[in-house]
């Protein structure tokens, strides 16, 4: 293997010169790329970042005097990851962003490829109408809308409402498979009365004879009061898991699974004192804030978080949790799309 | 086609006498029980029934007389269908009965292959206790004890408790597939707080990661509270179904299907003056009458029911349901497994 | 416990008093049944038991001189459990006879709810049709006709032929759901060229955007020359069961699950010298041999069997396998029906 | 909206300096990128494409002057869409290229997250090892070395040995879920025999209680002389796509499903004289056409292709096949993956 350095360096201009050569029929030489193309281990772009609501909220209400949300369309401060400026993404596959909407506003009503969820932050008495029926946003709140679902929102409310949006945006593209429709009115006439999903589909219960026709949840409301009480019920009981607390996964009540084919959402209770054990997995994950403060570790760094601050720990980066106090985190990640694709992989670290 | 009759008798004496001699070897012939093996159509031996709760419960109350629950094991009467006596079966492949516990009994700890239903009838404060975990009985609860579960039952309150059972003993027993078990105390060891089950399975939430390792449901309770809550809401939107009304199935919260693989459970709202529409399905349902008075023809006769009635609709006779006013009904049926087998076939009738 | 026997014959005595009463409403206590009812293990009225094809062989023809095919509808023998005389049942829950078809003959068109195989034991190049597609069938063949398929058979040949079937009957009449149809013509008329289905389903290709429209596999014949190839390939390299040898399931190349959703189908090597363990299950099966000549001991009674011998192992009975030769056994059981109700049990016994 | 200009970009410069001050905390607008975001059809950066065989053939074989398989590790020419220079992708989401072995050479084991199909374009003798076991490749063999299984390749023949190979490079990129081991030696020893999988999972059989542990088939081999005969076969009777002719999609045998879960393929027959429809779906498709010659038109583009050519139409791009003598095209895409995330649609224009 010891080529003299002439030899070496005639190599590799001849293979420069091939690799030009071959350029112009649209070709180019793996053994060049293999390494960066298929690495040992993820090398994502992703970088661990926090958002603290108290720096971001000002910032967001002078967003409502500089444009209207009709204007808008979509009124939103995208939490871009700083490692990916440009990108529109908080992690590589999924965009997060702040939505504002003033009393009065209505963010008009329009369908696309790309599913959403909401996770309300600030405010109560706004609704996102989904196929013509309303729910009433409280905070806390998990609100989703489906793929192709209209929908709108509008603020009837004397205060500004503030929700966490998170959509599979940047996998959509990756996907090339998006479409987009605007509505022909901008509210929604209203098809069922509220709650119709709840009682539907949230009881127990479903429709005689229901087939699903669609891989997301019928239920786009799952109200904080009853997430939150089951929590409280659990930890009576509950062995908490070194790792992450008493958590829990929202789930489409027609088939157990995920409530959206992208995108999975959890609630977790982490009691005073938990040390959680240093943990990682491929599906970067965007964690909220709901109650209580904390610290997490994430890939050697110190994340300090307190009530709706928003942080991204990106995929197989170490992280583990350490709360002040006895809080309760919202997180949401790519994880059923990766588990349908044979990707997902997590490891606890001794 | 003009055998002579002597001829035929011939033949006939021939084959007979072929049928004999074949027999010593085990063996049959086909042809002459074809028509009856393979029917036109669903010749079932079951026949429509109702008990009415005011007659069967003076000799429901005289048996906690006779026996105890101790001695019983289960101090149940069988609903027996009047078609099969001696079968033990309410329908072909189900079995009903109602049971009693009086104040202070206990009906010891047991599992089996055999699931079960039950659905409260009368009183108040009894529990049954499932893998170490109580649940209190109230009017109108549906409550599951799934296959290979222990439970018990036990009765603190000052009133008797009657509930109706359903189980799959028929079919367990067709399929050769039984066992059973008696615990090593009468009463189980409370495991978790009561409620557990509902926060973690029925919430619309599942555990982090959560897989089923069982085909039945991880909820076992679901209180009529809130299945009556949702008729309720739901009646102010939902259009009528032609011969069921408003008809929910319940569902194991894991998979969006039925909550147990022998058996499907459903409730439905009928509201004052429906006519329903003349119907049959090859699942011979149990019903059970919580709220309401009315009449269903059941193949050509009239059953005239009231609450905590209960009446047997057999294999595809057509069954139409009237009420007098508004009406809530519990149904159960082997619907799942009808399915699974790929025997299952309904039709409306014009 | 020590009750005065007066005490005692007085409390029997009115008990009985109490059924007798109670028999008028169609009640009957279930005290008194429950343990037969839920027994601790199965307790199947189902006996081992074997055909000898020698023996079988002469009675089979002597049937195709007391009646025609036609006449019939299907002239078959059925192999009736010893230990349930009358019910024209193999096993509890499964059906197989022996059936005929001479030189010239047809068996006419009909379809039914239940699904049946066909074991092909002896002569060659008669024909199954299947919703409009021959297949001919050679000794070894695997052939299945699912449920409600247009189906009949015909002897193009100039020598006898013999078959094994399997049917699901007797479940389909414990469920009341069977249904059964004529066809205009004895024949159906050829809608595809033979050997369609294999290639358009068994060639690990399926056709583009395919969907499955039943519960049963669309490659309705599985050819012994292929099943067999894969036997003696396999043997090379695999790993011998220490009860099943090399043993193969039938599958529905559609799903990879078992070839009906009632009946599943198995095809096994056991070498010669090879001492199986003993294994119990709850699917009672039904073997046929198809080459070589062994010793099974069912329940502790020795079977001694040879090519086309065919033999009933009942839920939960153990058996073990001792072949004296290099053997090839078919068997077919309900398993996926106790499967997918949560039934099924298997044990190795050491 | 009549707004003053200087008003309007008093409002811009407002925003822009809005914008700046936002940045520093990784925020910027979500309006001013929606469209781009979330644009009403899928706008692909992919272009269509062909690549002729015979104009690429050479400088693949001066490649193998340049470099051995060993130092490349694999040596293989990457087919990158023109329209998404320095991406090493063909389409948005998968990766196709053009690999060499020379007689004698290896190239080394190695496992990866990310799954790759072989399909063979020319040369005899080659073989791929997956896990331990050996397939020799022939022409227009399909070959899957499956997420994370180790493989190597080698040539012990005497000629060069083409492949196309496609692999889910950018997807699992795009997820930051890949991994990458090398072996501790460049080949693998045999663990078992050639053709044991093909047996074990390819005759419509399955190993005795089979179990999947992978979404990916067990089965990695599909020979093209019997996916050839299939197609030879069915033209007898098929009814042709008026779009796709005669087309099939390789299975995964132990589910029915694509033989991976992010990439589906397809071998099709398209007649002489066959005038496709226009079709267009959002699943971006590499074709490869093994026999025949014709003529797609893609996007409005005509290309020509005859044996060996590679060609790509992009999401939602319309084509229309036009062979000029019967034709065989193998092709492959990111369907499977689309469908999991509720993405996939197609469209027939008429």
């Amino acid at each position: 293997m010891s080529v003299p350095n002439s030899a070496q360096s005639t190599v590799q201009a001849e293979r420069k010169a091939y690799y030009q050569r071959i350029a112009g029929l649209s070709m180019t030489p793996l053994w060049e790329v293999l390494h960066a193309l298929v690495p040992a281990q993820p090398a994502s772009p992703c970088q661990p970042a926090l958002w603290r609501y108290a720096e971001v909220r000002p910032f967001l209400l002078e967003s409502g005097q500089l444009i209207t949300a009709l204007e808008a369309e979509r009124r939103v401060l995208i939490l871009e990851n700083p490692g990916m400026p440009g990108s529109s993404c908080t992690t590589h596959s999924l965009y997060a962003g702040l939505q504002l909407i003033l009393p009065g506003e209505v963010a008009p009503a329009h369908r696309h490829t790309q599913t959403a969820l909401r996770f309300v932050v600030e405010g109560l008495g706004a609704y996102t109408a989904v196929d013509g029926e309303r729910t009433t946003m409280h905070p806390g709140d998990f609100i989703i809308t489906p793929s192709w679902t209209w929908h709108d929102h509008g603020n009837p409310s004397d205060e500004p409402m503030v929700w966490l949006d998170g959509l599979d945006i940047p996998i959509v593209a990756f996907f090339d498979a998006g479409f987009m429709q605007r509505g022909g009115e901008q509210t929604q006439r209203e098809a069922r009365p509220q709650h119709d999903a709840e009682y539907r589909y949230g009881a127990n219960l479903l429709p005689y004879e229901y087939e699903a026709r669609s891989l997301n949840s019928p239920l786009f409301s799952y109200p904080y009061e009853r997430s939150r009480e089951a929590l409280e019920h659990l930890r009576r009981n509950a062995a908490w898991h070194p790792s992450h607390g008493l958590k829990m996964q929202y789930v489409n009540p027609a088939t157990g699974g995920y409530p959206m084919p992208t995108i999975a959402a959890f609630i977790q209770l982490l009691p005073q004192g938990f040390q959680g054990q240093t943990y990682r997995s491929t599906d970067a994950t965007v964690f909220c804030c709901i109650e209580g403060r904390g610290v997490s570790r994430i890939g050697g760094k110190e994340f300090a978080w307190g009530p709706r601050d928003i942080f991204v720990v990106p995929s197989w980066l170490s992280v583990s949790h350490h709360p002040a106090q006895d809080c309760v985190l919202f997180s949401f990640s790519d994880r059923p799309a990766q588990k349908s694709l044979g990707l997902w992989r997590e490891e606890l670290i001794a």
